[in-house]
C-alpha cells in the first residue's frame, strides 16, 4: 500500500501530540507537517520532550496551505476554530476533527453551550456506539472524509451504558453520570487551579448542574442507543492523575430486568469488539489498566435494593478518548484495518 | 476544669492516629493508654513518626484492664470487636465507638451487610445531621456515655443532601451518590491493590450495586432527614489521594422546587454550623482544601435539564469523617465547647 | 499577657496563607491586615478557602500604611520588594522577612545570584543551626526587629548536615546535596511545567550546576558550622508531591570519623530541640511524616565504602522551611516560649 | 524471519508483565509460556489486566519443563532463583535473566550484598555503557545465549556519568549518586511502607549509606568506563510516583575540564545511540517524558563553584530499566535490529 501523509494542526497540546504518538507506531502513516499558533517557529523537542523521534521537528504555522496536499489532516484546536480551516481544505482531504464543532446534530443544543456558529454536524467518530436499531456507529466511517472525534467523557459514558439502553434492560429518561478526568483533559491550560500544587491531593468538581459541554453530546448518545430522548446528570470532576476516565453511570433498571439479561446486554454488545472489553464478573475497571492505549474496559451491575444499574467504563482520556479515537477512524475511513497502529495493552502499573 | 484522661484502642491504625493527632491538640485532654493488637510492644514512633510528641511511647494491648480507669476511651478497632470491649468498661466511661457496630437502628440491615452478631444501636455522632423535625443529631449527644461515630462515606454524603431532605426540596426515593476516597479509607492494610504502584495515577470503582457496608448507614440517615424512606445507589471509588472524600449526591428535584428554595434549604441548615459550610454560589467543594481539618464544605445546584439537585460535600476522611467526629462528639458528651481542638483550617496546597 | 497583632504581606501566596494557617493557631497573636498585590480586592475564601475563619476577609494592598501599626508585620512578597516596603515601616515592628532579600552576609554572593541590589544582612531565622563555636542561631533572635527567614531548601540542608561540620567529623570543602522537593516550593506560579500534568508521577531536575539561588545561603550557613569555607555541589528537583523536602546531603567523612562520633555529633545538636528530630538508629526521614508540622526528621550514617556521611532531613517547605521558621523566629523575638502555637505533629497518611 | 517463541518466567510481577507487555509489540516475537509461582493457575488478567491481549492465558507454573522448549527464555524471579533454573534449559535456548544473578563480576562483592551463592558472570546487557577503550557493551551481546539484565538504578546512573568517565573529564574516585525512583522499583510486594497511604505525597530514602545492592554493580560499570577503580556514594530515594528513575549523579571534574569538553564527551558517546540522547543544553530530563519507553534522557553540567560534574539520567525503571533492556538485548544476541520493538516514545503527560 502506498504511504498515507498525515498532518496534526494543533501538535503541541496534548490531543495533538498524543495523535503525533500514535501515528509514530502506525505502519502506514507518514507524519507531515505539525503545526500550532501560539508555539509556530519552536522545536517541538522543547515542548514534547516524550516524542523523542520528532524532537527536531520545529512547529509550523496552523494554514491551510501547510495542511493541505496531506491525505489526512487531523485538527487538535480550540473549539470553534475547526469549521473556518476545514473549508479552505480539499474535498478529498480527510480531515478528523477532535474538536466539538462537528459532533453534535442539534444546532439548538450548540447554541445552549457554545458560543461559535453551528458549523454542521460530521460522521461521529464512536465505531463502537450502538444504535436502538442494533447497528453501530462503524458503519458510518468506511469512506468518510469529514470525522468528528467524540468528546472525552462521552465516550466513557456512552460506551458504559449504550448497551443496556439499546437492549432495552435500563431505563434511558433518569440517568446519572459522575466521572472523574485525569488532569490532562483539561488540555495545556496554565489555570491556577490546574497547577501541581493545586490538583495532587484533591478531588473536585466542576461543569456541576448540567451546564459542562459535554452533557448533550452524552444525551444524544444515549438517545441514539435508546431510540427516544436521554434525560442525563452530568457531573464531572477533576482526580489527581495525569490521564484517565471513570465514568459511573447509573440508569433505572427497566421492568423485568434481572442480573443475566443485564450482563448478557453488555455481553452482546461488546463480544467482539477490538478496544471495549466487558470485564469478568466482579473485576471492575481501573483507569491506570488502560493508560495509554486505546481500550476501554467496562464492567455492569444491577442493584437490586435501589432499582438501578450500574456501568462503569475507564479510558485513556488523551487515547481511547481523543487521539486513538481519532486514527480508529482514520483506519476505518480509509478501508485500513481497523485496529492499525493502536495499542490494546496499558501501560501499567 | 480537671484533666480528662482519654485511651485510644487500635492506636496505630490510622482512625486511631488521627485520634491521638487531635487529642495532642485538645487543651483540656491528657493521653492515656495506646494500645495495639499486632502491634503491641512496639515504640509508637517507630509506626506513625508523625506523631512526634508521642514516639517515645510503646503500645499496649487493648484489653479492657489497659482502658478501665480513663474517663474517655476511643475505639478504633476492626468490625465486630467493639461490644466485646465495651461489655467490660465501666458505665461512667465515655466510649466512642468508631467502628460501625453500634451505628445501624435496623437489625435486619446489620445482617445483611455483617457477618458478626447485631450488637445494638448507640447514639450518633453526626452533630449536624439534620432530621425531618428540623433538630439535629446534636441533641442526642449530650451527656452521652456510649457514642457511634459514623462511617466516613456517610458523614459526606449525608451532610451533602440532608438539607434538602428536610426542607422537602428534593426526593428520597431515587438518590444516587458516587463518592471519591482517598486511600486512608481502606486502613493500613496491605492489600496487593492498595500498595501504591496500583494506586498512584488511577481510579476505581468498588462495591458496586449496593453492596458497600455503608450504604444501609446512608439511607437511615436520609430517611431521617427526609421523614421516610430513602432508597440509594451508592458507589463508591478510590482516588490516587491519601486522604480526602469527594460525596457527589443527586436527587429528584420535588415539584416546585427553584433554584432559590434549594439554596435556601442548604443555607439554612448550616448557617451557624461551625464546621460545615455551604461555599459562596459558583464554587465547589475540593478535598484539598479541608484536609487534617474537621471541615466540610458542601455546595448544591439544582439542573433544571434533568431535573436533579446536585449536591457536593467534601471532607477528610480520617479528620471529620473519622477522628474528628469522634473528639466533637466527645466534647459534646462531656459539655465542653463544640469545638474545642479541632482545627477549622485544612493543611493546603 | 497583651493581644499581639500581626500582618501579612503577600496572603494569597502559599508562604503567606502558610503564615495565617499557623497565627490562627496561635494563642497570642490576633491576625491584622491581609495584603496581595494583584488579589487586592478578593476575598481570602476565593483563592485560599482551606481558612475557613478568614475566608470572608477581603485582601487589602500591600502598602505601609496598611501595615503598619501592627506588632507584627510578615512579608511574604517576591524576592527583591522587602526592602522597599521595610524601610517605610516604624523601627519597633518586628519584620519577619520570609524573601531571600536580607538573608546573605556577602553582597558579591547576592550579586552573583539576584538581579536587585543588596539590600542588606538581618539576623537569621533558623534558630537551631549551630555555628562552629558550639553555640546556635537561637541566640541572635531574641529581641530582634528584623528577621530574615531562611530559604525553604537552605533549612533543610544545613540542618541536615551542620552537627558534623560543626563537630568536625565530616569536611565542609566537598558537600554534596541533592534535595527534591514539593510543587509548593515554586508558588503558586501558573508555569507551564508547574502544571499538575506535567509535575504528577515525574522528577525533574532544574537549577543545576550551582545556579540554584539557594547554593550560597548553603555554603554560608554551613560555612558557619564549619568554621571555614564550604563547597557545596547543589541540584534541586522537582517531585510530585506538594509540601515537602527530603535532602540527601553528604560530605567526606573527617579522618578518624567512625560511627559512634557521627552519630554522637547529631545526637549532641539535636537533644535538646523541640522541632528537629535525630531519628532512632535505622529510620530515615519520610516527608509526609512532617507535612504540616514544624518539624524536621534528620538521619545519619557513615558509609564506609565510599568515605561519605550521608546525611537526610525531612521538613515540610511551607511550614518549617518558611512560616513555621517565621513564627518561630517571632515567638523568640517577643520572648515568647519559642514553640507557641506551632505544630509537632504531622498530618499523616 | 521464522518466529521467535519466548517464554516468561515470573509473568505476573512487574518486571515480568513489562517484558509481555514489549513483547507484544514485537514482530517477531511469539509469546508463549507464562510461567508463575505463587501465582500459577491464576488468569492473568486478573493480575495484569493491562495486558488485554493476553487477559485470558492462565498462569503455569515455573519449571524447566515449562520454560524449555522456546527458543528465548526471560527470567523475572526474585534474586537468587536464576541459576537453579538457567542450568536445567537447554544451552542454546538465548536466557535473559533480569535478576541480580549474574550481574557482577567479583564473587566478594556478591557475598558482601547478597546471601545465596555466587552464581557466575554473564554478558551484560547494557549495550550503550561504554568502556575505557571506547568500546561499548554491545559488542559482547551478538550471539551470547545467556545475559545479565542490568538493575535499574545501575541503568540510569551509569549512562549518566560513564562518558566522562571514558573522556577522562571526571573522576572515579568520589562519585556521589542520589536517585529517585518509582514505587514499581520495589516489586508487587505489599509491605506496609509501599501502600498507597504511605507513599503519596512523601519522599524517602532506603538502603542509605551504601548498604543498596545496586552499589557494587554500579561501582563496577563506572570502572569499566574509567579503566581504574571507582567509589561510588550511592542513596536511592523512593519517589510519589510509579514508575521512573532520576538519577543525579556528580564527580569531580578532572583538571583542564571545561564545559566544552565535558559536553563533548556526552555528546561523543551517544550520538548514534537510538536510545540514550543527550538534551540539547538548558533542557533537563523529565522521567514522565520517558515513561513506557525505551529511552534515556541525559543531560550534563559543569559547576565550576563546586569543582563538580552533574550529570543526570532518567529512565522508565520497568521499561528501560528491566525489560526494554532485557528485549533489546535479546535482539542483539540473536541478530535482530537492535531497536525492533522498542517504544522510543514516553507515555506522556
Amino acid at each position: 500500500m502506498q504511504v498515507i501523509t498525515a498532518a496534526i494542526a494543533g501538535a503541541s497540546g496534548y490531543a495533538g501530540a498524543e495523535i503525533a504518538r500514535l501515528l509514530l507506531g502506525h505502519p502506514e502513516v507518514e507524519i507531515g507537517a505539525l503545526t500550532a499558533s501560539g508555539n509556530a517557529g519552536t522545536r517541538l523537542g522543547d515542548l514534547a520532550p516524550h516524542l523523542q523521534p520528532l524532537a527536531d521537528r520545529v512547529l509550523e504555522p496552523t494554514t491551510a496551505e501547510v495542511l493541505a496536499d496531506h491525505d489526512v489532516v487531523f485538527l487538535a484546536l480550540p473549539h470553534g476554530h475547526s469549521a473556518a480551516i476545514a473549508q479552505q481544505l480539499p474535498d478529498e482531504v480527510v480531515i478528523v476533527d477532535c474538536g466539538a464543532d462537528f459532533r453534535l446534530d442539534d444546532e439548538q443544543d450548540w447554541d445552549d453551550y457554545y458560543d461559535t456558529p453551528f458549523a454542521g454536524t460530521w460522521p461521529y467518530g464512536m465505531p463502537e456506539l450502538v444504535k436502538a436499531d442494533g447497528t453501530k456507529h462503524r458503519g458510518d466511517l468506511a469512506g468518510a472524509r469529514r470525522i468528528a472525534v467524540p468528546g472525552c467523557y462521552p465516550t466513557a459514558a456512552s460506551l458504559a451504558l449504550a448497551p443496556g439502553l439499546a437492549a432495552g434492560v435500563v431505563e434511558p429518561d433518569d440517568v446519572v453520570i459522575v466521572a472523574a478526568s485525569g488532569t490532562s483533559g483539561a488540555g495545556r491550560s496554565t489555570k491556577a487551579h490546574l497547577i501541581g500544587s493545586e490538583v495532587m491531593g484533591a478531588m473536585s468538581p466542576y461543569g456541576v448542574g448540567g451546564v459542562h459541554r459535554h452533557t448533550p453530546e452524552i444525551e444524544r448518545n444515549l438517545a441514539r442507543a435508546a431510540g427516544r430522548a436521554a434525560r442525563v446528570s452530568f457531573t464531572p470532576t477533576l482526580a489527581p492523575m495525569p490521564r484517565g476516565i471513570l465514568a459511573t453511570t447509573t440508569a433505572r433498571a427497566a421492568a423485568g430486568a434481572t442480573a443475566e439479561t443485564v450482563r448478557a446486554a453488555w455481553e452482546q454488545a461488546y463480544a467482539d469488539e477490538p478496544f471495549v472489553h466487558l470485564l469478568p464478573q466482579g473485576q471492575w475497571p481501573h483507569t491506570g489498566s488502560v493508560v495509554g492505549s486505546n481500550l476501554v474496559h467496562v464492567q455492569v451491575a444491577l442493584d437490586e435494593r435501589s432499582g438501578r444499574v450500574v456501568a462503569v467504563a475507564a479510558e485513556d482520556n488523551l487515547t481511547k478518548g481523543t487521539a486513538g479515537a481519532a486514527v480508529q477512524s482514520m483506519n476505518l475511513a480509509l478501508g485500513l484495518p481497523e485496529t492499525t497502529g493502536l495499542p490494546t495493552t496499558g501501560v501499567a502499573p
